[in-house]
């Protein structure tokens, strides 16, 4: 069961309103590496979980990154109050109005327009959240890889927000939520750690074979070499003949049809088949007019080689 | 630049045509955990990538998983040959035909009907592949953790098609996709620890006092400890008051006012204010009818406690 | 700030596992109507709001959704407890699991293969929950009737999983849940009234001339009126000829060009105009093939008027 | 049967080009609130309606909405209009081009670029219109309540439309459509209240003993009262304990597994177990280099408390 | 302005309901290739066309095809009609209404507990109808291949829609249907073709000395020759050499960065530079346990070759 | 099979950065006419194709359109190349980077927050990319013609691109990628009529009485004829009576209800039914306040009429 105190877990102090920079925030509110994400990752992961150790971790951060929502909402109504007032007391002429709107050169005109100065949960470019962005697939070694995976990207996009802040209380505040997240990738990979062994993840085991091969599959000026593909563990694979059918087949599909499925099979492929020998006169044709060689004048705006 | 060779990476071999089968294999299709999302993952990470080394080893596995994706689409394709047939060559009573095509019990209708036996861009739901569920962000530390964690989920889904899949030809082919998958984790571990340090990820540093502490905020049956909040590394904090406002504010957020935006602000919360000592007559009041009390009436299928 | 208590709202009895009923469940953890849109429909107009007394109830109430998101996904995450196992274990044949997997005859298949048998924040159709979901838009005479309609909806979809709902531990819970949403119905309606005047919502005002007409759009057998039309507070527009630009222009829309704009935009019409006086031969032309008349021939499935 | 008559319900008369204004206008074309969401939302309904007032009116209205959307869709093309004939006919030097589409500061690149200057069905944040928007549930109590919330949150759009709008034309227009959507408002409440009785909706009943219940989930500072959980119709909840497991059980979930479930279940518990009285070396571990302590360095650019 | 008459374009005549049907007749109700992507494709285009014949060609189909999306609708209403009797009077069992509503083996489901039998606007899939649907661009001859390819698909998911109805009414009322997208096929490619020239579409010109070219990328077994790369008009280019750098430069990209700009990022990838040389311990080391090549056991469900 | 050379398809030579730029090019990467949507269109085409002629042709140009994916994300990668920089060694006042990242005046923002600098799958709006862009059906003569519409509409998309571009490396491969839509289009019209017949696409045949007709559904003044509508070929129906019904029955849908459902949907028709003699007070009554004709007072922003 979930509760609240009216104190939030960070205070915010915003020094002037400021849409623009309330619609940047929206990323890690509303976007896909935000706190929405982040609770609801752990908190999905949670309810399903077998081991009471994870389960209680996982709903500790979870629980802890709702009110990092909060606080990082809270920071969004706070810089978008003035913005909001204006708007709904329709106080200012028309053309201020849409001046104001428009002048932050983002989109903080859907929080406005759309939203009413409110904290949306999108990002900021006013893309819905989507449970698209969980990735969480139920089986702990996969899924805390993902957390922590998750958790260095929250840091990173909460280290641009702050380096592009230039108000102290916002960035104070950015920089605790930033904190955490580096705290909570921690826990993830001691959680990860305390599975043994942890890989391959899941039960399933690999082919011999094909475990240890590097496919050099991208040639040319910039082939390079590091522990990825060197070393005594790899063995790459750089010939374009040794790179396909790698099972030692022949490389083509094959499938069993019924009686009945090649009947068909080959009437549709009788009926559709495309006739090879011929030049159909085709609508292009009927629609490049009379001026033959038509498609071949140059656009003056592309230059000539 | 790509190229293309007809011969597939694995030769598949398919024993006998499924579209039900062919609907679960969608997942690593279209599916958020799929070949075209690890290929696309990569080659976006790569073409903004500056270390020489890292960005061929993305261009790499992004081909070698555009040629996994052909692989997976491939077997798609041929357990949906015979049901493609059918539905173009109009050669089953319409009885059988809907029988056919809503028999499998999951979503393979969709493939059929409205994709006409083609493999569709879609997950096993139907659901349409989105940029989504590419977590690149643009800083290795911080992808490369991310395709870890990719590669790991990629290997579970597997398993599980596997472990569904009767046909042995198919079951091989994807038991060498699911190798690749660990063949490719590990290439990406490599990477990451051939950059150091990579933790915390990015150049911004956390505040020291918020790093190690350990928030318990889900509490009662079940508080557990574990490596991720015991130990010296950690202080955990379990007091209520202690968790909220823990830069030692009062935890309430203030924002500074211009005067018009003070006055406006004011203005919307007088025109809004809710009367509170007062009972109004409610549209549910009007709506709930003559008989008072009537919300309180038992639903004869929930059971009575 | 939020805290979590493990126990939950309301104890959760499962009396069998059953990933098809789990499935049909998802419909109140991630879909629409769901626990999760409730609980951040609310939470993010608390942040925005200015009245004390709603932002409180608001607060209240999204907290108390959020525990229901634990009660629905907990009854989920039961219900497929022994699909979880068997999948991660590996224990059935192949053919087995794949029965097992598509038997429900709905999309539990993608809960199982894609999810891992957790509470995945979906629909039942397997469509990933969506922000898009969330109709805030930062006035409260608005939100608040968005929240009345909210729980209205949420109460009839929970009355139609009780009812499909054969396990009488689920269907207690359930009751639970829906009678909550009567709950908050009921607080919604009360903090509406509230405000006085509270209609028409917002601020600007209607233009008299157009407010009490009802235009009678759908015309023909069925006609039909009610309070909704009839009455003297309506004036009903029948006619079509008055129905159309009811300003009293001519319902054509003109704008200003300037001279520039006036010229491209003349140049435009005259490169695309279309030669109306010709009979053009089309790609359809050629395509149709030696037998006149061929479109006209008649579908065999299609029945004969 | 629709049928479609060339004059607009309402003459639209713009006074001069502005793509970034007309960028702002696609809220109510292809927004959430817009009147393609109104018309289709009502549509639906009428489709399964069994009433015949109710389905008379949901014509009625549906129609006049896609009146509406011919209106809005109408400025929106008529403020693009010298943009889109520039864009087509290659007039400017590509600098001036560039310039010119992105000097709105908002959206209208897209509406350029992507759409050459058509009214696409996004809203102002080129999000593609969808489906989930629309909350029809196929039961009137609950349908008329969403149609009464749908209409109120439009009406506050067009206010905010309005109020930004300094041509005189595209303002009268807007308050025209604004002016609708209230009459439009009182026609479904009329409609709503006609049903007798119509709360709580739909046939199940709530359980009485949770359906006057108020619980007090968010506590501190701010706790309020008000009609929404005062008076003698509520029971207020503040105990904490109280507020859990309000069933009386444990708050604990429980399933019955089978005997082949509990052993697969146990062995999947067993594998993924975490060791918690251990301090694993983690992968951060690894990476955060040889300085111990490393993750407390502060961020220079977060300011010291 | 739109208007309606209560009377069907064609008359709907259903033999027997049927929710699983119903569930697949939504691809054109709701679908990408359905009635209101019609509709709103052609709609979308006539409100910003130049051109008078075009402009009215386009909202007569338009508005034809919102009267098929009434009938489709109407077929789906008809089909879930007892469905939605029965869900919303509670008159089965619960097991009873769990079979019903899973029985058909599609997502009937959906559309009875989420949409309660009336048709919304999704796919058979439960994918709600999107605007990314509509590639309507704002050129004319772009537009109207748009419109052709368009009404082509629609043919062809209702000869699949045809060949699985046994229900003689539907079966005749999809007849009409499939039957007015050929028609309108017709008069789209009429409307193009009076456009001349038409080919390429649009103002700008290609370069001469790559229109005619076909690269030869796929090669291999299956390499193929038929009129779209033999013949006069084009020139193949076979050799891999040849494929790249096709401007005679090296292929490899280049871009002028400012001095400060050519400072950070050298900082960027000194800092996070790979180190090539050396073999680091990384978390799968850490994480593959004790047992050394521990990855390359064999999975017992994966055939060994 | 797919390989990879580093060398591009066509070289890539930006002059100077700018992520504004960038952003526009975004448009055809990760847009719905760009170069990805165009690769898996024609990709998954290929897969389930039966004809070897257009199974080849299908996967060279998909190829091929894999390598233009790499171009135009490598323009977007040079371009964002010092932003990318600046980003993550915080080299910039707060101020600054704010000013610097806000400037472009479009949604460059998102690229530099969320994705780093690095070419994310989304269109200049920051939409992810989404398959339902693609429209393949597994139809060959509806496949083809999607096809050729789809160059054309990339084609356009390319022009402006090319026309607001003032670098001139950008915009010669902005050109050649231009060219290339155009050979395409040709390779695809060529395959389209080397099928004969392809029209009507598919199997199934019109029902003659229908085929021919035009239903002028748009009346008034404006009405037009063109080739689409006369001439011989068509029979136009301009009766509004003549419009409806075409089957010649009544326009009123029917079905067959069993006894059992006629009697539930009888008693939801009772329960549900709307009290058409009676004037109900609302909710609107009870909100509107004291003041009677509120909703009439004129808004001071709507100019009267």
């Amino acid at each position: 069961m979930f509760m609240h105190n009216k104190r939030l877990q960070y205070t915010v102090r915003v020094s002037s309103t400021d849409p623009g920079l309330a619609n940047l925030m929206l990323e890690q509110f509303g976007g896909p590496q935000g706190e929405l994400a982040a609770a609801m990752r752990y908190f999905t992961q949670a309810l399903a979980e077998e081991d009471p150790g994870r389960k209680d971790m996982l709903l500790d951060i979870a629980t802890e990154e709702l009110s990092h929502l909060e606080v990082i909402g809270t920071i969004v109504a706070m810089l978008n109050k003035g913005a909001k007032g204006k708007l709904a007391e329709i106080v200012d002429e028309q053309a201020d109005m849409y001046r104001s709107i428009t002048g932050a050169g983002n989109d903080s005109h859907i929080t406005q327009v759309l939203y009413g100065g409110g904290p949306p949960l999108t990002n900021s470019a006013g893309y819905p959240w989507t449970a698209a962005y969980i990735d969480s697939i139920g089986d702990p070694t996969a899924d805390l890889r993902s957390n922590i995976a998750a958790e260095a990207r929250a840091k990173i996009v909460y280290d641009r927000l702050i380096n592009l802040t230039p108000d102290p209380g916002v960035r104070e505040a950015l920089g605790f939520l930033m904190t955490r997240e580096v705290a909570h990738q921690k826990s993830f990979e001691k959680a990860l750690y305390a599975i043994q062994p942890n890989f391959p993840p899941g039960k399933g085991m690999p082919m011999p074979q094909f475990a240890d091969k590097y496919f050099d599959m991208s040639q040319g000026d910039g082939n390079a070499s590091g522990p990825w593909n060197s070393g005594e563990q790899w063995e790459v694979v750089s010939d374009r003949t040794a790179q396909a059918a790698v099972d030692g087949g022949d490389g083509l599909p094959t499938t069993h049809l019924s009686a009945e499925e090649k009947k068909v099979v080959t009437q549709l492929a009788a009926r559709t088949k495309s006739a090879t020998n011929m030049n159909p006169v085709t609508g292009a044709d009927l629609g490049a007019g009379p001026g033959a060689g038509k498609t071949t004048v140059q656009n003056p705006n592309v230059p000539r080689k």
